[in-house]
């Protein structure tokens, strides 16, 4: 299995702390040590740090918790590897491109039977029944709007269904954003916080930090984190439920499926 | 205009060395201010690292020049803004999947008349006139390809034709991977040297930096670097002529078009 991280905010925000928290679960805390990835959106681009190697040995992931890359969507990942070996092509997130948009990707889970999934013109570069997912999401996106969508929340309302399939072959926790919304799905565990003003303290559960947020926010910032677990250890996190998916923009839930 | 940098080698190498002189260029000794970006395969996997800002004030590129990241290939690039505002769906190199491969593209010059090019089902995400050219080569390979070439070194030939095409509307200097090959594409600017037992020392131009690579090498690696302009200042690089191609592998020259 893996851990999930993604954040959706209304103004441009790094995630250093939150990754501290993450990057002690591989490796330290946590048993995924088969490599960690992160996606930073700016505007339409996408900047991606992957490294098959352990998050908590990693020189890369040090520079990511201690240098604030601002973003509005992030999408992050640690590994520990079931279908498909510790290996660059098998390390989460995935980007791909759909309608001139960059479409990233992370899943925390284990399909069955995931070969058969058709990928239309998305092939897979590695051999993880992930990727092979997200290549059967998109390309049944590109089927069902071969032209681009006319609403991104309806699409997402059918990325839902699609997930509820795939729920059905196995676990599927899933984040995918295309820059502008960040889209969740649970299928067994995934929680999610919104922080506003007036901020507070947090302090992580895997290592021994504090971040005073009144100090690194202004009064109008909002800031959702989503994580498979809690992150911090002295906040109120929800659970999502079995089966329910939200989707994210600038911060706020759009919609609740 | 930009310049482009890249590598080639028969075992997994690093090019903190080389991007050290041309990180210089980006805002220092050069003008090319206006973002950078590196990409590393690690077999089938590649790991992009991108920042629209200065490469030379960059605390990312500063980790690639003190971190060795192994590679078999590498593609990087410091861009000097022309087609394009300075954003990170601008920055290269950009990287797209083609029949189950990731495809790593890297452009220096400037073309006219690049919004008819056609691009099948690769639409840009970013508004340059390079990434444009990118998606019009990989939808022509996949349209000339429709289950994917049978010999790469052929593949590499079309791509040549292609090149020749676009040249006639612009400057056209390129550098294309698939995480194998190396292929590179000289319109105005390309010079390359392939470094082998007996190493020697090499001094950079950009900055005083030099480094003794038989304390980096066995005698056997063998590593080709390409480079808009010669990075050292005491090696024979290669210049190469309008027109001309050459195609990569493990460091060696495959051909020559």
């Amino acid at each position: 299995m893996c851990e999930l991280l993604g954040m959706s905010a209304n103004v441009p925000t790094d995630i250093c702390f939150s990754f501290k928290g993450l990057r002690e679960r591989g490796g330290n805390t946590g048993p995924h040590k088969d490599g960690w990835g992160i996606a930073f959106y700016q505007g339409k681009g996408v900047s991606t740090f992957k490294d098959a190697a352990a998050s908590h040995h990693s020189r890369v992931a040090e520079l990511i918790t201690d240098y604030p890359i601002k973003s509005n969507v992030v999408v992050a990942h640690v590994r520990q590897a079931n279908r498909g070996r510790v290996a660059l092509e098998n390390t989460h997130p995935f980007t791909r491109e759909l309608w001139g948009r960059y479409w990233t990707y992370a899943h925390n889970g284990q399909l069955s039977d995931y070969k058969q999934l058709p990928c239309g013109q998305f092939q897979p570069v590695g051999t993880t029944d992930s990727e092979r997912a997200f290549c059967f999401i998109l390309s049944a996106l590109a089927e069902k709007y071969p032209q681009g969508p006319k609403s991104r929340p309806q699409l997402f309302a059918f990325v839902k269904k699609l997930c509820d399939g795939l729920r059905q072959q196995g676990v599927f926790n899933l984040l995918l954003s295309d820059g502008d919304y960040l889209f969740c799905y649970c299928s067994t565990k995934l929680h999610h916080i919104t922080r506003r003003a007036p901020f507070g303290l947090a302090r992580l559960s895997d290592v021994d930090v504090d971040i005073d947020f009144t100090r690194e926010t202004t009064e109008r910032d909002v800031v959702t984190i989503v994580a498979t677990m809690p992150l911090t250890c002295n906040e109120a996190w929800q659970a999502m439920t079995t089966g329910e998916a939200i989707l994210w923009k600038a911060g706020e839930m759009v919609r609740r499926f």
